[in-house]
């Protein structure tokens, strides 16, 4: 009987808010690790990303970016870029409040989300990233 | 000696931001468990729904819809409701950014959050709804 | 083989915002623990007060304030503090949206947090406190 089981996988994204549906590749690490019962973490390395859930469809994306240039404008005054320049202040404050990690349970080796929700990766990075995302998963 | 437990439990909700206070199922679920020490995760089924503490007093619940309302107006234009008609896209956007999932240690079987710090279901979608719970315990 | 380790510490913060690097900290308990491989939990235990991760630098803590004034301002009206007169409304609702859990993967006894990402406490109170920061790893 194993307990633990842990594996990454990287994801290309455009940056600027691009949201990427990863369910997928969670899902396959949790059919590779043969744990039945348990719950599961996802982890992005990076100050400029964050995980969450979501119903995937294009609507709910582009309004979920609305919602992130209310809380933190890209054309806002920025500390950050007047002290380093790289122009990505709003991203590491939209990372910070969405945060990096997200735990789900399982049940039969089957992940327990509802039927519209996704987990998701959002790079609020200002250019293309390459991307880890480690799931880490407790029997 | 016990290492993981997991039980679930149902929430009727009003929905439209309706906050429940769930501390007392959680910890009935961990007393139940016999785990001394550990951490749980309390995850909310669901794309409309999303879990955080809060001090549980009737101000701090109705300042935390103002806040929402501030971030994902209920009366803004939303995609997600152009494409499918279902009127609750600030539901999503909201429980996007508040996050489906939350962990909290334990030892001696009791549950170590502050005295006005209880673990509460955030229903953010446009009417009521039945929610599950799920209550994953690690020692 | 030890699966599991848990310990705290003690943070004192100047409240309003404050923001305190305490990945030092929990590097140190993760490395006392001798757990090769699995997942830590950080838990801040308090209503006004949450954690997350972010680049530590000035600009990026003060841009951060930025946000969250415009989120939850100190001086809008709050229901709480209506009701209670201690005037941190505000920081229910900061606390509240930023949330008091986080947990992130290690290997080999290591963190595995991108080289620009900390783990910080933030304290929205309005007054300096004392915090219990609770780190429960599993392996």
């Amino acid at each position: 009987m194993k307990f633990f089981h842990k594996d990454s996988f990287d994801v290309k994204t455009k940056g600027f808010n691009d949201i990427i549906d990863v369910t997928g590749e969670v899902i396959s690490i949790l059919k590779k690790s043969q744990i039945n019962n348990g719950a599961l973490n996802v982890f992005v390395v990076g100050s400029t990303v964050g995980v969450t859930t979501i119903e995937y469809e294009e609507g709910a994306l582009s309004d979920f970016k609305e919602a992130f240039d209310r809380v933190a404008p890209m054309d806002a005054f920025y500390a950050h870029n007047q002290r380093w320049g790289d122009g990505n202040g709003f991203s590491h404050i939209r990372a910070a409040i969405l945060g990096p990690s997200l735990s789900v349970p399982f049940s039969k080796n089957l992940i327990e989300l509802g039927t519209w929700q996704q987990i998701v990766l959002v790079d609020f990075d200002n250019r293309p990233r390459n991307r880890e995302v480690i799931v880490s998963i407790h029997g």
